[in-house]
């Protein structure tokens, strides 16, 4: 009987045991779900959820590297209630997640879309990502009343300042959509009577010549032939005025500097001087990414823009550095007449990629940049110098202040030149080798020269190489394969 | 002995049930807690989540209902990492949370901002949000190589033809930094031979005439005025050429119709007419909030914006409706040579901005904003109709097809007279008591007249009808109060 009892006391305390655990667990369970069902509340009761959701789900479409769909894309069926965007692919690809690849079609090599940078941001979504609030910036204006966000303006002098290439000191700065807006902004400007504090005031006789040393960037000229101003004329080259007998002191000179120069890289100042004579430094390309910083630059007005700079030319964002006063109120009040100022939107989207910018001192970014130009330029190089038909342009190397070293080139664009004598159109030449580039004589230095944009994304890259290696094998040159 | 062992077991079977139970609840809650891990995990793990964290917070910083706290607003100490953005308040009210109230200072009514539509998007921040990854087009060009969001483009078709305000069918679409880039767009587009496919073509002499009606929004003269052009000159009011002999044959004329008109709220049509006549209709007020809406415009070339319709004036929004190729292609030309297009941010903003709009057919924000707009002018009839001193517009009561029913005005501003015959400067009348207008003469119709803004937010709405209810009681007329 004992040795039954005994038995079933020591069942009891076992069992009493077991369910006192296992209450314990109970009761972690119950306290654990309680805070998480919280947390998941908060998520779930939050207002940026559902464009949280749409936006990943959108950047999780798998389009095989090769192409990429946004949010505002081309939807399958017409009615896009419900439907997800469709991938948009790069030149040469196809089919529904551009797996498809053409090989006989032309590399891209022309126009100056920035994409080679689209992976620096891709690595780094969660950092780079805005939400943006349906009240957001509803008003024409900031608080202080301009058009100008100045925590982006302050964003913009800590970058120069720590990338060394401008001076920011004693400078105005004036926000445009795009640089493309503010070259004609520049231009407006300077074209008046130094004294005249209005539009309204009689221009000079004759008007401003706008000049411009080949080979430049053509926008310079179409732009002043589209708005054919009283005040100003584009007159081509500097070349003819510098022989003339002191052209400037005879006539109203505006000079585009474009340094490092669209198309060939290299940097350049002003070519003329004089009391008369008005510089304005188109700096797009002044950046590490495609060549060495020599110094700050630090002209009286200078214009930058982001396009070259993050990558981001859909943005349309641009800003010009201005030292006189005067200048200043005349650009800032076209940017009110023509267009009451820069999307508030992209002012946002701006700050916050310039915040990911200056993280570790802009060093990931430039390093990325210039990593990925050099070894393009080396890539082309050593097919171009295999070649007796073809030749590049030579940009010497350079003490860079901001990687403190010499630096080789790493330019946005080749210069390609044709050497033979019968390829005077050296466009037709690679358009027959199925490569697409710019014409030289678009850029006003004749058709044995043509551009070659280096600054595209990695499909468009290795496939110009690709036509190129094989134009290269064919001469009857040194064997290259 | 028994009984005792009876106990036991009964005890037994008792404890072992609560095992049973206590053990079925944890596997209930083991599983609960799995799944609501994998969810957090998929949240915590999105690269959007720190963007969302941000807005949310940034939108929940409290500024008493009289200001709003932005994420790109300015901060409260110098390095901004870290700390948050500060409120930015209203007119005539101050302090860290914009409680504070300045009961002295001036009733804005100067301005267009339309912050009268804020609570709307407020009310809607779940639909409304957009999150932009750090990737989202950066390249120049969507898929098909243009400057404009096809998407964009279909549903401001599909939000005409649901308002019925414009006629879209057989009209090209061309978008805008706001309307007002699309306003020198449009006039540059025009001014020039009929056969000419470039901005070459030499221009027609005498050059073409920019005429409006006045009173007339003034930044039709500023502009032309500004560009300065060899091709087209501001040169004032239609009527002096509607009264001269067949004015339109002798000379080539460009005529900027408001309709709605600014500052009186007036449907118009063109003055002139004639072979060398070419109109351009502004029709940034023509929605529901303001007018009714009697037909679909359908003049030749129409120009709408964003800023009246959804009140997002800072994302500079605005499209063109272009019957003829020729005139689309030159300010296709125009927009491309100018700013290369308009923020793809804007656009990618616009989209969700609508897509939100044309929910319901459209009548959650047409109501929204007729509402407003018609209650803010009951009430501010209900003090002028006290007053001999100052009269207001007349706006005949219409039919309207958004509606389907008669509706009584709703202007977005009130063109305010000064009866009396001392009161020649009618602002500075409005100005000694502490109100904020814009004079008369601002729109070519002189001193007599002032416009007072109607759009802005409630705050300054109320703080006009106060100063304005103390201005009339003051009156020796009726006694109002």
């Amino acid at each position: 009987m004992w040795g039954k009892q005994q038995i079933r006391v020591k069942y009891l305390v076992v069992v009493v045991c077991c369910l006192v655990c296992s209450v314990i667990l109970n009761v972690y369970y119950h306290f654990k779900a309680k805070n998480e069902d919280e947390r998941l509340e908060s998520w779930e009761g939050s207002w940026s959820r559902a464009a949280a959701i749409e936006a990943e789900g959108v950047a999780a479409i798998r389009c095989s590297g090769h192409g990429r769909a946004y949010l505002d894309g081309w939807v399958v069926d017409d009615d896009d209630e419900g439907s997800s965007p469709v991938c948009e692919c790069h030149s040469c690809y196809g089919g529904p997640d551009c797996s498809q690849f053409f090989p006989s079609c032309s590399a891209n090599a022309d126009g100056g879309d920035p994409l080679f940078l689209e992976p620096f941001w891709i690595e780094r979504a969660a950092s780079s990502a805005v939400v943006v609030a349906g009240w957001h910036r509803m008003s024409y204006q900031y608080s202080d009343e301009s058009f100008i966000s100045k925590q982006l303006e302050k964003h913009i002098r800590k970058l120069h300042s720590i990338v060394g290439n401008a001076v920011t000191q004693g400078r105005y700065i004036v926000f445009g959509t795009g640089s493309t807006q503010l070259l004609n902004a520049a231009v407006r400007a300077l074209a008046l009577p130094d004294d005249a504090h209005n539009y309204n005031a009689s221009p000079p006789a004759p008007p401003f010549s706008v000049l411009a040393t080949i080979p430049f960037y053509p926008v310079y000229e179409l732009q002043s032939n589209l708005f054919h101003s009283v005040d100003f004329k584009f007159e081509g080259d500097t070349s003819s005025w510098k022989n003339s007998s002191d052209p400037a002191s005879s006539k109203h000179v505006i000079e585009f500097i474009t340094s490092p120069n669209n198309p060939d890289g290299q940097l350049h100042t002003a070519v003329l001087s004089g009391p008369n004579v008005k510089p304005i430094y188109d700096h797009a390309y002044y950046w590490p990414h495609f060549t060495a910083i020599p110094a700050p630059a630090d002209a009286d007005l200078m214009i930058f823009t982001l396009s070259k700079l993050t990558g981001h030319a859909g943005s349309r964002f641009g800003w010009s550095l201005i030292k006189d006063e005067v200048i200043y109120q005349r650009m800032i009040y076209y940017m009110t007449l023509s267009s009451m100022g820069v999307s508030r939107d992209s002012q946002l989207r701006v700050l916050k990629l310039l915040k990911v910018v200056l993280d570790k001192g802009g060093r990931d970014i430039f390093e990325f940049g210039h990593h990925t130009m050099r070894g393009r330029w080396q890539k082309l190089s050593n097919i171009i110098s295999m070649s007796k038909r073809f030749s590049l342009q030579k940009i010497p190397p350079k003490y860079c202040n901001f990687f403190k070293k010499n630096r080789e080139a790493s330019p946005a664009y080749a210069w390609l030149k044709c050497e033979r004598k019968e390829d005077k159109d050296c466009f037709e030449v690679l358009e027959a080798a199925n490569i697409t580039g710019r014409r030289g004589s678009m850029f006003y230095a004749g058709d044995r020269h043509v551009r070659l944009s280096l600054i595209r994304n990695q499909d468009d890259f290795d496939l110009l190489l690709h036509k190129l290696q094989s134009l290269v094998s064919e001469e009857d040159g040194p064997e290259t394969i």
